[in-house]
């Protein structure tokens, strides 16, 4: 089985764009402030919506699988307040629900938390409750900068997130740090502010201790980890220098990178530093880079292309960064497909 | 010849360290602050600094000549207003010249600039002036955040920043992108903060025209690009969505990476998806990660080593990425070698 831990539904109906737009603008004129119950997407626009895309690529590329989680960039979090966040996560996050009931052999649901510039992390348990408890939910996408660039946010490290820790060790569901959309113009979101916040957030557990508290605690760092591993000798080395253990005992037992890294060297690149158990299969399909590559023929996002052509990723490792690892990390994954016989 | 392209004062004597501290305590306290003439370093301590250094490590890995500036993380341009950093910056670049009178065969300088956040960027060009018409300087360090870490400034691609680059033009001056110590409590300076401002300069001239404006421009990104080669897909591939032209003719007749990458397998991705006449051998050191590598027994920034064990970069290759780029990228430096005779 091949599952793709990095999903989003970037295509969504348009309508809840629309629904979106008239609750940004009801932040401030309250009378044009959309009722969730004003947003009418039937299952047959869903259904749509997935096989035309995901589905589809998924069956050509041969993935089966997909972790499912909201747009990222329409996560959005600096826009309004907590209440608009918290409309706007439910929201979302029942999209994936229904998406994952009409195609539960292909679509298992990640969570988006209602985090908000400012306001304490606390607040989206709730949210991340019903996810997990009613909505089946295996992981949640926790944002490192809900301000989307101004990272006014304490450090991953601070105790200020430590209640939603806590509820990830209880449930024993991983998140995927993962920012939204960049509101500054120094950073392109997908270019610039994505990368820049993997770095940052491998760095911000690696200058703490957080995983002494939390030793159970897990973080997938997408996009390949940012410049992590490119950079692998940097960060043992800073490691060193700061008195830390080595990163595979004072991370790699809780850091796991995915592979939305969209060229062979990159790849090739991951999973020479990488161990094999700290990589999991991901394309981000469909999502920030969606056309050809010019030198290969493919999609720049067809990720298993990569894997299959690795000589260093072969035989049970291939299986371990397709599914054993997953299975792993996500551990309510596991117990989804185990009780399908899978 | 082997040219190292990063190099910082990171080892001047502690008198410039006490100097600094009595001019931030002067920004308080106007009764506080010292005259530039108060900070007394003979010959001999500088001569010392140098030869127990950056010189006796030059020698024991065999490069030649090093492009030398202020260290980066001193420069600090989030303290104080431009009269603060102007002080500051012309201090720091006639140490700089002073290490390069006393080790001409070894050194040549690269000039700090006294950018504040807020300040237009053209009230550095006097600083920038008499760097290079007296003090010899063959390039410059440009700060894309003063802010050390809020990223307050516009982006590169702006036209605030369009007077520095019309004198580097004039001077045939190429520009290190480099930020400085960050006070965002977010990002580590060197583990995050200067990987991410690579990341997201790099980003910022893919977005724009800048080298449409300035044909003749050339930056040097530092770090091996932060982010950038490793996820060359991803680059090529949002180019691409941004109708902007093929990556090798939209950027790479201006943007340039060094090698300071800390291990043997991100040198070799650098130079497998990096076109040799794009990349400038650099160590940064004495810099950020000043270690011994347990896994090689030498040191994680002896990137020369990396290079002379580099399968892919061989013969005329290696010639270019040690010398013939640097003297290519630096006119001036090449015209002051020419002077010599070399």
């Amino acid at each position: 089985m091949i599952i793709d831990c990095h999903g989003h539904y970037t295509t969504a109906p348009k309508a809840l764009e629309t629904w979106r737009n008239r609750q940004i603008a009801g932040i401030q004129d309250a009378a044009l402030m959309p009722k969730a119950s004003d947003l009418q997407i039937s299952d047959d626009e869903l259904r749509e919506t997935i096989e035309r895309n995901q589905l589809r690529l998924m069956k050509e590329r041969g993935s089966d699988l997909t972790i499912f989680s909201p747009r990222a960039s329409f996560m959005a979090h600096h826009i309004g307040d907590f209440q608009v966040s918290s409309t706007w996560a439910a929201i979302c996050n029942e999209l994936c629900f229904r998406v994952v009931q009409l195609f539960p052999d292909h679509f298992i649901p990640a969570a988006m938390l209602p985090q908000s510039p400012g306001v304490d992390p606390a607040t989206s348990i709730p949210e991340l409750v019903r996810c997990v408890e009613q909505l089946g939910n295996v992981g949640i996408n926790l944002n490192p900068d809900p301000s989307g660039g101004h990272w006014t946010s304490p450090p991953l490290s601070d105790r200020a997130w430590y209640p939603i820790y806590e509820k990830m060790v209880e449930y024993d569901i991983p998140a995927m740090i993962h920012v939204s959309t960049s509101c500054n113009a120094c950073f392109h979101t997908t270019g610039a502010h994505y990368l820049n916040a993997d770095t940052t957030a491998f760095m911000q557990c690696l200058t703490s201790d957080l995983f002494t508290d939390f030793p159970t605690l897990r973080f997938i760092i997408p996009h390949g980890g940012g410049a992590v591993p490119y950079h692998w000798g940097r960060f043992r080395g800073l490691a060193q220098e700061l008195k830390k253990p080595l990163l595979k005992d004072h991370l790699l037992k809780n850091i796991f990178f995915d592979t939305c890294v969209y060229h062979q060297p990159g790849i090739d690149l991951l999973t020479t530093v990488i161990p094999v158990e700290n990589i999991l299969f991901a394309s981000e399909m469909i999502g920030a880079v969606r056309g050809i590559d010019p030198e290969t023929g493919h999609c720049f996002d067809d990720t298993k292309r990569y894997i299959e052509a690795s000589t260093i990723v072969v035989g049970d490792d291939r299986h371990q960064v397709y599914e054993g690892n997953a299975r792993r990390v996500f551990p309510r994954l596991d117990a989804a497909l185990i009780a399908k016989g899978l």
